[in-house]
């Protein structure tokens, strides 16, 4: 999996602050950890001013001790880099080290992340710091492992300071070599923008009414991941020269970020942090929604980077700022529920965020599984049923793949281009979040799959269909990967508002779905948005079944000789024509709908494509989540109840419930927020 | 009509970027525009760098190829003025230019519109290249006229750079001479504001809690007008110094602007850009929403300005930025519908906004009428028909004007105080949409009034009725004009909150509705606002029919003898109180109404003035408008269907249909979106 | 009561601005007041530029006649020092007094209070102008007292200038004195905050993502509270340093102000200004608004400042700035209705605010007694009628006591800690307006309670009962309080978040409620938000009433023998365990409450406290309030209908209406809006 990261078993671990406690605590708080079963503990992101309480002035005592007690104890530790939180003394005497807002306010010294990447100043500070941690830290028998920094874009993931727009300017000039190449790359020419002298590019600044260039603005994005990798190389590029056997990753995953360009380039592997009671608190006006199971899309997607991951946060408990981001606690269960989920999803390590509450600072109502109190409390206790539990399975299940036929496919420029793009980026989240409950709620694992410029048809090929909803972006290069992929067998779906963009994010002189039109055997020839306060289309599936639509229609015109009419348009202008087109490519066959994906036609579509062979193992309500991973070809099979009401089971073939060890066959009733790992 | 722009007749055109394509397009564009029977194309707006690529070194060879390549195809070039986006190199070298936030953030390179009108780089620069580029194309046969700037005040109206501040100084010391006037035009003794320097002064500027001194206000947007005129004079003075039969014009209508004077000091005619499909998707909680066809309204205020007018930019399409302002597909039929629209209401140059749609920028969904990939589709095809129709119709219709006995009065002052204003502001727009909306729905034609210190009663008296809504600001002038309209025959209606303001936005010390008293015979003797969470009064119309009322109450004290009762209060403290008010003066009547306006009330007092001369002729279903364009006495009578159903007429007298030289009598059924041009 | 103001009388009053109007008004305003029964006027506030034209050049005579005219006629003059508004000129020259945002924007002339309290110049400044005014007034027999500026902390309460910057970091060294304390109090050992020179020590500044420390910010207000408390007490030594008879006031009531010390250290006693129609129009989503009658606790507020008090602004009319807070006009009635609400809560003193309403500047909206036009109006004649009466029992009930068995409990501490802590903050406001609700809508007469560091058992004994909702911090000293309390007899009713934070806003390593768990018998066991999708618990109370519960649920455990439980919870995880108890405590009881109080188990409460002990003497509908005021053993009962509609009551035992004479006895109607004042 990893280059140096190899789990013998599925464990778990939990996140400590020894600063924040009195020392006296310190021995009997790993004590307990060790008595829970804990395996790893992650410190030191955060404490920058306690290893350099001032510019070149080191102490390491803190932690030495603090390492060294959880050693004893037979807790490896995995060491962060506390770049995440500079020291007053250092925004104070380099200000050049902030973060800027777009119109020139500088984020001061007093939360977190409010450094930039570009900084020459803080690019050598880090280095020290890095430099004088690896050094110190290289042989101690303690440290396993490194973080860099902590959740890189979190919080804000935009930056204007001086610095990063001398770096804008610079990475330009690499890019496009010529202000001409720079001017077309950026359609320039539009409203004069045209730009004749280096010195008159910056990232996108203030403007009127707040409408930067487009195409700026992908590239705006491309920087910012560059930068935050090449930052995060520079940490990972010292702690490789100073250390052998510790391995080195970051914990993620937030926007504006390459993480799968990061992760090869910087990481041994990738690690997530995963706060699923979100879901329990954050407006989803989307039908059926998901709530915390909508974080298995999450899981998928980090799946995605690393096949087999670690969870350095999982959450503990009530979660929540001081003034925002408020959840209630875990029901009894969720706690366990959420646990698995990762596990299901390919986690080999878990550590629950944190082991005790912070009494003091912003975060004092992000619960950890002790309270301020320390007293014993019901999440702790949980906790110690998962961790019982994860020991008897761990060593079994560890290094198991993920298995899914069917894929969701994601890429980072139509991610970045439609976040701007009120006519494709929109359109996007809401087919794959129709697209990803349609496959939970019928028991379809997915995969999350990253097509970038090393995509290669062999490695799509493992999945009998693709899910590609609406890729604005399609360059010529990968509509022949996407023919190849058909060509050789694959099932390949698209949507509206697919292929009408270059790489710049300009749109091609060409009919759409640009250089997918061979494949797809159809042309755009009508498209319009959905009026706001007109009545919509609907789309007649197979001549029989009426489908609600939303969002954009486009009216399709057949160019194939094969290409079948699935579904066609009533109730609008365009009455009668077609919406949804089948046509077989070679081996293969492509799907082109003109619309924006509802669960109804999703599920449609998974029936037309035969993808659901677990139908004949498994009758589950839908309220309960299959997860299968695969190891020398056994199938460890979790079955996760969401809902917190008992849900009947069927099992139609004799398994084991590993936990109990008991067979299991037929109707199995799974209470409230429990899980069963079957084999 | 105007000095120089003399139609021949009705004609069609198109807004083209030759710049924006590759040379080897033009010729073919050029000539399929000649197909269509285009006879305008509008370019050069926002060319800036092209024209001068390095400040002083000026460059004329792609548009006067492209000039030339139109002129040989018989199109006649409206030549734009590229100054509403300097070009980088300019905003560069002279910061001092850009457009600054009230809070001080400048507004940078990168969109459009982001200079001040009052900086002195900037005038000098503007200057340089209008004469450069009048001085090149004064004797261009292909060039007709000039389209100065674009859409002035367009995405941002408020300015507040260094130069602002400075500008407005001086404008202040030229009003007011001296501080002592000053300060009590802005009633500074209030919140002791009062200035002893002129340097204290200053365009508003941030205060605690966002509140500055609505005086102030007032004059400063008196002063973005001037300045905008100011700026667009200078333009147009170097091209009529430099030219003799080119026009000179600019496209508005946005606000902070007196787009009368403007036209008066420095246009030959006034353009419009016409965006009816925004009415499709723009928020509209009103009674009865008119969606598209509210810009019948707008069209209407253009015809103040310019009886006879032109559209520089009609809608061909779907519509959006790519971040915002997302518009649907016009509905077959629709962009014909917008184009008679434009012409209904005194248009006599159409050019569709644009060509073909952007490739690349921050319009990449301003659709054109040819799509990016330049194949034939259905907007093209309506577009060729309009274009026949117009080519049968157009000389027959040019110079037309259109009909309407019934006006509603705006005033610049009264819109400027009253945005500024919750006391008087929101109630005009309520009455204006109400009154509109009541005329449309019945089918009375409607002008705008633009009151102004050249108004006189001759011009008013073109009108049977007056509608001024809610005049805040009434100065002992403008009621002796308004009682003189009335005296000579004139009905004026008027609402509540009238007249209690001079034109510093003070309030008088008199008895509400000031000046207006006399000719109203009533004076207001109490008065409150709604109640959000208490019930709402009811006015009892002519002792019979229950009104309901929103947003403001009246009550009115009866002063004269001859004053009627025309409508009492209900449900309310003030119970059996007169609201409205009916007084014969002169020759005349004025109506009262203590309240704002609903399209019930309205509709009774359009019973009640008997101005719907019309009812006679035709029998109309809601959804057609009626619009009247007259020529040497005869009527050309434009029906517009705006529903997408089909719609039953009766035309009582016979009349042929011009487009198709029928002859229509009784009933006839008028297709979704169609049109009838009757004479 | 106080110390220099001794009324003889309740007297009305007015706020009048002579520099807005022509002299010539002068002598027949002051007559008119004269003839109204007015004593007061309030006068000068907002004249710094009258008083001192150019920096050191004063000019006394506006003022000088205007209080002789006003004397002359009888009539008090109450001067305000003008320092709410800065001269343009003295910002102008000294911009450093500006206030500035929290991102640096600052506050420019042109509304009011735009000036900080930190900056030297503006405290030299404002020292200067208080000082020559105190001289030149100090034996003006018309000036019998002094308004220290005007609303301190209203419109904006947050300050952060540079000199605020630098007089925050002196407060804290003079507070912590060694950046170790510092350091330890705001908890900066999380997320590396730790201060290393004390120049690193700001107040808040932009963080991302716009989270700052919460426990400096609480420190913050305590600073802000503090400078204002500074800033008023150089303003009042001055006044005190050249004045004998004439009181010091201010004028409030405004957030991070500790009134009460301010009243303590600077006052002779609290004005309040008291616009219930504010009442009419902000949105009240909370269940049975109070609308007006909230105002009522407001004054309760105001009286535990000065049991006596005065009102220098009492809402005139309808109510607005130009561009926000816009009211109706009060109804006929509401004025009296609002004046005794004022009286009834202890005021001696009500001055209208204004006598006439401004024609110009921000608050033209802002009615007076008397319109712009100066002619009669309805709210001139119901004052005048207010007038009479009070002139007819002012003498009898001056200096009367309100009386209240019951008080809610009010703290500084965690009314700043809370507005910034979503887990606290909100329940408080929630809880506190239940209960005034419960006990209003009951007749129950309510105080509020300051509880701080002052507070003694004496003080507090006088109240059967004390509501304290969620008051997160609780010093072991508080809690200490708070036992003996009890002990001694007293009911303390607590609600959930009690007790977890020390002083510093860090929490305790404690069980919940922390020093206060003792006392109530329990701790928390478990505890969790509101989940706004889920559905919510409920309480069943005395194993018979189900009542429905909001936000936060605390899951109690029985620590005592002697606790009681009163409510189980149901329909939750948490089913059948306990959410309310009672235990005896000494010779008192404490309840303690899981939850956020709701209206309905407020009233179980008062039932439960047998504190309700007027059902003997009336029977009264809900819109009706019951106040009384007591004075050497007799009680004056204010019955006050904030109806429109007439309301039954019945007075159980015969009294006599002492504003007509007339004996009351069983059913009385009372009109709408109308007020019976019973002895």
């Amino acid at each position: 999996m990893t280059k140096k990261w190899t789990a013998e078993k599925i464990t778990l671990g939990v996140c400590y602050y020894p600063e924040h406690w009195p020392e006296e605590l310190w021995e009997d708080d790993f004590q307990r950890m060790k008595e829970l079963g804990f395996t790893y503990v992650r410190m030191g992101e955060f404490a920058w001013t306690i290893f350099e309480p001032e510019e070149g002035i080191y102490s390491f005592d803190l932690f030495d001790w603090a390492i060294e007690k959880a050693h004893n104890l037979g807790l490896k530790t995995v060491l962060g880099t506390p770049t995440a939180t500079p020291p007053a003394w250092l925004t104070h005497k380099y200000p050049d080290v902030l973060n800027v807002s777009q119109s020139g306010i500088p984020y001061q010294h007093g939360a977190r992340r409010h450094y930039n990447y570009n900084s020459e100043n803080y690019r050598r500070l880090s280095s020290v710091i890095v430099t004088e941690m690896a050094k110190h830290y290289n042989t101690n028998p303690g440290v396993v492992g490194w973080q860099i920094d902590n959740e890189l874009n979190c919080e804000i993931d935009v930056f204007y300071s001086e610095a990063d727009h001398l770096a804008f300017r610079k990475w330009a000039k690499e890019k496009y070599k010529t202000l001409d190449h720079l001017n077309k790359a950026w359609g320039t020419v539009f409203w004069n923008q045209t730009y004749t002298s280096w010195d008159q590019v910056y990232l996108t600044r203030t403007t009127v009414p707040n409408s930067p260039n487009p195409h700026q603005m992908l590239d705006e994005k491309r920087f910012i991941s560059d930068s935050a990798i090449s930052y995060a190389k520079m940490q990972g590029d010292i702690i490789r020269k100073y250390t052998n056997n510790q391995w080195v990753t970051t914990n993620g995953m937030f926007k504006h970020l390459d993480n799968h360009k990061l992760t090869n380039e910087v990481l041994d592997f990738y690690a997530y942090d995963s706060y699923p009671n979100f879901g329990r608190v954050l407006e989803d006006k989307s039908e059926k929604p998901l709530r915390d199971r909508k974080w298995s899309w999450n899981l998928s997607v980090v799946r995605s980077i690393s096949p087999n991951f670690a969870i350095f946060e999982q959450q503990s408990g009530p979660g929540g700022w001081v003034t925002r981001l408020e959840q209630p606690s875990p029901n009894p269960g969720q706690l366990r529920l959420w646990t698995y989920q990762s596990i299901a999803h390919g986690a080999d390590l878990v550590m629950y965020f944190r082991w005790r509450t912070a009494t003091k600072g912003t975060e004092i109502y992000w619960h950890g599984i002790n309270d301020y109190h320390n007293l014993p409390n019901r999440r702790i206790k949980e906790v110690e049923q998962v961790s019982k539990e994860i020991q008897l399975i761990g060593e079994k299940i560890v290094g198991a793949s993920y298995q899914a036929e069917i894929a969701i496919v994601n890429n980072y420029d139509n991610e970045w281009d439609g976040e701007f793009d009120k006519w494709s980026g929109p359109f996007t989240s809401i087919s794959k979040d129709a697209w990803f409950k349609a496959l939970q709620y019928n028991h379809v694992p997915v995969d999350a799959y990253n097509l970038n410029r090393n995509s290669n048809v062999e490695e799509m090929k493992k999945y009998k269909v693709l899910v590609y909803s609406h890729a604005a972006i399609v360059s010529e290069q990968t509509a022949d990967l996407l023919k190849e992929y058909v060509n050789q067998g694959g099932q390949l779906i698209l949507g509206c508002r697919t292929g009408y963009k270059d790489e710049t994010g300009q749109t091609y002189m060409k009919a759409f779905p640009g250089y997918l039109a061979e494949l797809t055997g159809i042309t755009v020839e009508d498209f319009t948005r959905e009026a706001p306060f007109e009545a919509t289309p609907k789309i007649i599936y197979q001549e029989k079944t009426e489908i609600k639509t939303t969002n954009f229609y486009e009216v399709l015109k057949i160019e194939a000789d094969n290409a079948e009419v699935l579904g066609k348009y009533s109730d609008c202008y365009f009455e009668g024509k077609p919406g949804l087109v089948k046509r077989k490519y070679g081996e293969g066959t492509c799907y082109y709908f003109g619309g924006v994906f509802t669960i109804e036609l999703a599920e449609k579509l998974i029936e037309e494509t035969q993808i659901n062979d677990y139908k004949n193992n498994f009758d589950l309500p839908e309220s309960v989540e299959l997860s299968i991973r695969k190891k020398e070809e056994k199938d460890f099979v979790f079955l996760l109840n969401y809902s917190n009401q008992p849900q009947e089971i069927d099992v139609k073939q004799e398994m084991t419930d590993i936990l109990t060890g008991e067979k299991v066959y037929q109707k199995v009733s799974l209470k409230g927020y429990d899980v069963l790992v079957l084999e």
